[in-house]
């Protein structure tokens, strides 16, 4: 396959890991930047992850407008990667999702989500809470637009997480194997620090040091991140989809 | 298939979909009114939800009672069926169940139970506590018979879901796919509100407008609609017979 | 089949459905006494409960002791049964299990377990907690000889239920049907206490009168009952060894 | 098959129940000394320990090193595994994991973790926290090297299972069969625990009495012990490739 036929073929994998890894239900979705061409990303038109094929995936400018003719309807939050994608020319995939053990963390704001295990440390140190109600009052809490988008954009920083209050997270990283590994450790992240805030005493989190030296260290296809992707796969029914880093398919 | 066909169908769909979700497990039922005569009802005999099929559904009046012969065992409790059809002429689905992360909120009522996701908000800004004991005094909580059921129906009022005191909920939708997606994201926010309140601080529910907003933009058969009740019914293993609002079959 | 042989079969099924429903894992047993000779019951050899066939169900007598001879390994504990059966004549079947959720309120004594849900109320108004230290000190905390089951038997006195301080439960049904019911809807009811607790408030417990009117309503084979152990067989993937109240086959 | 072939064989079927019970996901790996020549172990390349294979398997000197020319890549963390056998000649197997619900107690220590339920007790009487910061200051808290490996044997000292703060867990047991049981039953007792503490009141822990007594009646192959390798294999669907102690194997 070309390697543009490689990232698609990913993309459908990365939709299914996050629906059996519960990141996504019916709603959410992962986007990644077309590869030769900066101003375009990849998204499954609208869609549950878990039913993607390749050919539900659809091209968008960075206006969240398809790039060739589509009658088939288009995710209406696709804003989201599109404002992300404009502003972070260092981000290559976006995932957008509502899964559930962030979500009290939009919600009672007087504990930050921050890293307190390894696996979470690629949330990055600071998490921000976007309010769409700051800026546009009373919505129904969906970025319908690239206002909302960017406002949200905005909110993200240069930051990997953003919660968003009442509604879930959107996340940011250099590829979708990076994005992915990101969203399925923020929950379990989340669901440590609850649990450790409610035995009571002081909470440890990781620091800055560790943290750094964790993202440091990090490669998108070294052997350890391959070894999370290739058992997420297979756990989702996907590994004859997963091709390998040395372009060599799974069996 | 003619559109009562289809309805009947979709009904066993609703109710799979609920057994796979964890609303309802042996107990538990949803029902549908006949679109052409607004005094009947569409439920399954008295069968575990996961179990029914097209022949197990049987056709009710208000009254409870079932409108041809019918050797078989109904639900003790289709009364709450009858009493919020012949109350509500809006509502066209009803659910009722023990969805597990419900109950607290009406055991230890300090907390109402209030939207604080997005997809929570269709439960309506009031979530009102019915207890089968202020009435009735001291019965095994089942409504079994038309005065509790119209005791339930009068608490509910025109709110879409009422908690019932250790036991369970009711809910009432404009269709079955309102409902049952209704249904499915109740425990979820009330999960999140419980862990919102153990973080601490102030939490954000959402606010009259953003559940209003949200409302105008509901609409039964819009493709994001849609898009949970194929997923459900697939990870329910029936997706074949799902009919899709143009009338074709998913294949 | 013959009435025997369709206990012993429900025995298999009783002990399948124990473990889907996770109130087993490998250990933990479930016993019915024999309908013709009230001083022996059917319990597994020493199995997991997932794993048990017709051929592993062994005939013991009231001292815990096998009836014929028998060479396989049985339950260490099976004493529990026995003092149990010996105690109380009304008795027909009994569970002992590790269920986690109701771990917490055997350890942790200042909240007794107590029906909040109207599924939970079979366990009865009032669950004892056995600490088998009370009385035999520092044990490895097995009920291994007759002393030990029937110090527990005695603080189960005519209840429905006794929690064991760091172990379990026993629980006492007139029927498998029943104990199973009842050991299936414990932990649910616990996790509902416990978490209507994290909410604060005033909890409202089911009233004694409330508790009465279900126990008096209850009947083993009654099609609510039914209902739930037909579900229950079917997801345990046991539908096929179902018989009937009426001697018929499930199919 | 010979004594080390079925040792080999075992040591898939370890990696296949971790798995399976939660104990491990894409991270984590077990591990166990060669029979023969106790400067030697055996664990599996660096492989999501559900897609463990025999030919998986390599062995390593006590420095972490394989002793044959190897070139897949091995587990970052082996060295984890090299210095307990170093520092523990009774050690036979080792797990390391991030099972998600012991992390809370590495991460807030007001609360230690200890043994509240009989299936914990294995754990053993005292559950040190290993910080790797202590020594090491700011660092990725991979265990990479030898000489975080010997500090975290050195607070691991004689007992059974050491915490690693922000990270997860090292186990060391006399046989697999131990450090799997021990592995599987250490996130439940720190659930049973945290619950416990959330309702209140007095925490009675297992006493140093009954944990002693339980562990002074273990036996790696007691009928008791077999059961739950038997049961749990059969989970992770590995029936097949299980040896009985009599040396016949499972069908």
């Amino acid at each position: 396959m070309s390697s543009l036929d490689t990232l698609i073929q990913d993309l459908v994998v990365a939709n299914r890991i996050l629906a059996k890894e519960e990141v996504v239900d019916a709603y959410g979705h992962v986007s990644v930047r077309h590869p030769d061409n900066p101003n375009r990303f990849f998204i499954a038109r609208s869609l549950a992850p878990d039913l993607v094929e390749r050919d539900d995936i659809v091209e968008l400018g960075l206006d969240g407008q398809p790039v060739r003719d589509e009658t088939r309807q288009l995710y209406l939050e696709r804003f989201i990667h599109a404002a992300i994608f404009e502003a972070r020319p260092d981000v290559h995939a976006v995932v957008h999702a509502h899964a559930e053990d962030i979500l009290p963390f939009g919600i009672a704001q007087a504990t930050p989500l921050r890293p307190v295990i390894h696996s979470g440390s690629f949330i990055g140190p600071h998490v921000p809470v976007w309010d769409i109600a700051d800026e546009f009052g009373d919505t129904d809490l969906l970025v319908r637009n690239m206002d909302h988008g960017r406002d949200l954009a905005r909110c993200l920083g240069s930051n990997k997480v953003a919660l968003m209050r009442g509604h879930g997270f959107a996340s940011a990283g250099r590829s979708l194997i990076e994005v992915v590994r990101l969203s399925v450790y923020l929950p379990r992240n989340a669901r440590a620090l609850l649990r450790a805030k409610q035995l009571g005493g002081e909470v440890k989190y990781l620091t800055e040091g560790e943290i750094n030296a964790r993202a440091s260290g990090y490669s998108a296809y070294s052997p350890e991140t391959w070894r999370a992707w290739e058992y997420w796969a297979s756990k989702a029914g996907c590994s004859h989809m997963v091709t390998r880093p040395d372009g060599k398919h799974e069996h």
